[in-house]
Formats: structure tokens, C-alpha cells, sequence
């Protein structure tokens, strides 16, 4: 029996790699998809390859996308500092329309495969704040997504936007990553990460998640600077 | 006093020049968007170039992104043929997700213009069938849109999708251009247009587009080959 296929989105940080772990451990065959979209933390690109591979995904494609041309985030433009104090509000570090454009890129993606499953790694627990993270907005995606295709319109079965993650904490996520065998010390969070990926341990990224591994109990494997 | 910015979507074809000019009659500082998508109409970008000067539009941006990767449709996949006569259901020449993948490049650009304006040129009445290019996708995405952004979490502002021709007859949306000065044989409607611009007109795009100058009692300036 062929498994049935599923699209992950992978960038290559902790989250998306446990949800990964996820969807195998689901028997879905996983075709990760991840983005080239200016980061400056491209590095991520290299550990979500790994991963990928650690991880048993049935593929792994990177799309090139130029996010950085709009600019507005210091994770794309190289004049806005990254933070590495916590700030009230959503950060600088956000990216206009990022899930959004992940995701649609992934329901095309989806649709070619015959695939009815899109798991993403969002997180409404230890997160950034960002707009495109909020359960209401998965929701609404999804809403949008069965209206968009061809299935939503010949097709018996609904598309899901499946978020695993949605309503655990770091460290619960840290947990069930490791059960399931994700080697974090592979994974890249960090927004300003060296090109060896190396971790800045002071961005809202890397406090979220080191903060996670204290909580769990586990050693940080993070490769910090 | 500094026009109220809108990001409007720009395929080159007749339907978005017409939204171009409605858009710009409407006193918007128009952002047209178009996409490098691996279409084999490649052709209609140097259109979308030219309308966009000739219509005022305040810049003109295009994007490359590579749905042809994923497949699964006769506009990107050689090996398909465009098919030259009416077919039942959803044609081969639907593009995956297309609509939702450029709606949300729409969103990010319009999130760092301030923009609270996305048009777009879809059509319900005389069109190809295709999913996303109905009133309840269209509504479905803004409603996800208004969640996905910083301003739906802070701000007081809506974003809207708007869709000037989705009710109107092709030869309505040519009459509505002719009179707002839409140069028609600038467009490149045609999807197997040659590296010249000049039009089969044989596939559904050519056979709805000439029978809209028909019906509007017009002569049809397209240049065929």
C-alpha cells in the first residue's frame, strides 16, 4: 500500500521539525517543503535538508521566493536590527503575509500531489505574537483553501490544515520531538544564526527556545556563539 | 494630497488592464503586481509592462516564483497541450492554487504599503470554470486576509479584496475600458501567445475574449497569428 502523501512545511527550526516527526509517526509519506525567501538566516535551508532526510520525508523542495523584495522585517532586511531584548506588540522580526504565502504555495503543491493534509509547525504557546500563527487564522486558511482548488469544487474529501503543534508549550513540543527520534541539535532556530549555524542565544527565537529544553529537563543541543 | 496606495494584480491580459484602469479611475495610487510563474505565455509580462505605463500605475513590480514545479496544469507543462475547443469541467489550463498564491503576495506587498485596497480581475461570468476565480473564494480569502496580518490584529482598517468585473460580461468589461482608455491590442490574452504577443485564437482564453468584442459591437484589435 502506498502511504497516503501529505505536504510539510519544513524551515528547518525546531517546530517544523517536530511536526515532521509528527506526520511520519502519522504514516502519512511527507513531502517537505521549505523556502528561499531572502532570511537572513539562510542557514536554516541546510538544517531543514537534514532533517528531512533524518526525518524520512519522502521529499524535500525548496522554493525560491523573493519576500525581501516587499521588505518590512528585520528577518529579510539587513538595515532592521533583529531584537534581542523581549518587546510588547508583534515584532519587527515578523514577515508581512509569510504563512500565507507558505501556505498557498503548499495547497498548490497539494493539489498536484492528490494530497488532502498540510502540516504546519505554528505554535499559539511560546510564540512570537505573529498574526499568521493564531488558530483563527489556520482556520481560516483552510475555509479559504476548500473554496480555491479543483477539489474544493469536483471533490468529496476537505483539505486540512493539520497544526500539531498549535496549543503546546516548548517544552512539550521538545518532549514529543524527542520521542519520536528529531535530533534537535540538527535544527536551526535562531533569526541571526552564522553561517554554521551557529545560535546568537539572544534573539526571541533562541530564548523561546532554549527556554523550552529548561523547562523540559532536556540538555540544550543547541550550537551556540 | 498623496493617493491612497492599492496593490493591483496585473497578468497583462485584457481582464486586469481593464481592473487596472477601473482601479486607477477610482484615484488609487496603483502597485501593479505581476508573475514570472513559468506560464508558457510568458509573453504577456512585456503587456503587463507597457499597460501598467500606459494606465498610470504608480510602479510596476514582477515576481518570480516557480509554479511550473510543481506541475499539473496545460499553462506551465509543455508536454500538455492547450486544449483548442469548449471542454466540460475544470480545464487543463487551471494553475494550481494560482489565485491564492498571487492573493498572497498581494497581502504582503499591501501589508508593507499600508494598502488596504487588493484588486484583482476575476471574472464569474464569462470565464474558464476555474475555481478560484469564484465570488465565494474571493470572500473567503479576504476574510482569512483581515486574520493573517499585522493590521488584523492591531488595526482598525479592513482589507479588501476588490473585484470590479467579477459580475460583468466580457464585452461589459471591454466596453467599461474602452471608455476609461484601455489600448486592447497592448493586452496579451491568449494562453499559447508567441514571443511576438500574437494570439491563437483558437484556445478558451482567445474564444472568450473575441466573442466579448463581437457581442460589445467593437472591432477586436488583438493581432492574431
Amino acid at each position: 500500500m502506498t502511504a497516503v502523501p501529505a505536504v510539510v512545511l519544513l524551515s528547518g527550526g525546531l517546530d517544523s521539525a517536530t511536526c515532521l516527526a509528527i506526520a511520519r509517526a502519522e504514516g502519512f509519506a511527507c513531502h517537505a517543503l521549505s523556502f528561499a525567501y531572502g532570511q537572513r538566516h539562510e542557514i536554516e535551508l541546510r538544517a531543514a535538508e537534514q532533517v528531512a532526510r533524518e526525518l524520512g520525508a519522502a521529499q524535500h523542495r525548496v522554493m525560491h521566493i523573493d519576500l525581501a523584495a516587499f521588505g518590512g522585517s528585520a528577518l529579510t532586511d539587513r538595515h532592521l536590527a533583529v531584537p534581542e531584548s523581549p518587546s510588547s506588540g508583534i515584532p519587527i522580526t515578523y514577515v508581512p503575509a509569510r504563512n500565507t504565502v507558505f501556505l498557498s504555495f503548499a495547497l498548490a503543491w497539494s493539489e498536484v500531489l492528490g494530497a488532502h493534509d498540510i502540516f504546519i509547525g505554528v505554535n499559539a504557546v511560546d510564540y512570537s505574537g505573529y498574526p499568521d500563527c493564531r488558530p483563527e487564522f489556520v482556520q481560516a486558511f483552510e475555509t479559504m483553501a476548500n473554496l480555491a482548488t479543483r477539489e474544493g469544487v469536483e471533490g468529496a474529501e476537505r483539505l486540512r490544515v493539520r497544526t500539531p503543534l498549535i496549543h503546546l508549550s516548548k517544552a512539550d513540543i521538545i518532549r514529543r520531538g524527542l520521542v519520536l527520534g528529531v535530533d534537535y541539535s540538527h535544527t536551526v532556530s535562531c533569526y541571526q544564526a552564522d553561517q554554521d549555524g551557529q545560535a546568537c542565544g539572544k534573539c526571541d527565537s533562541c530564548r523561546l527556545r532554549s527556554a523550552g529544553f529548561a523547562v523540559a529537563g532536556v540538555p540544550d543541543p543547541t550550537r551556540y556563539r
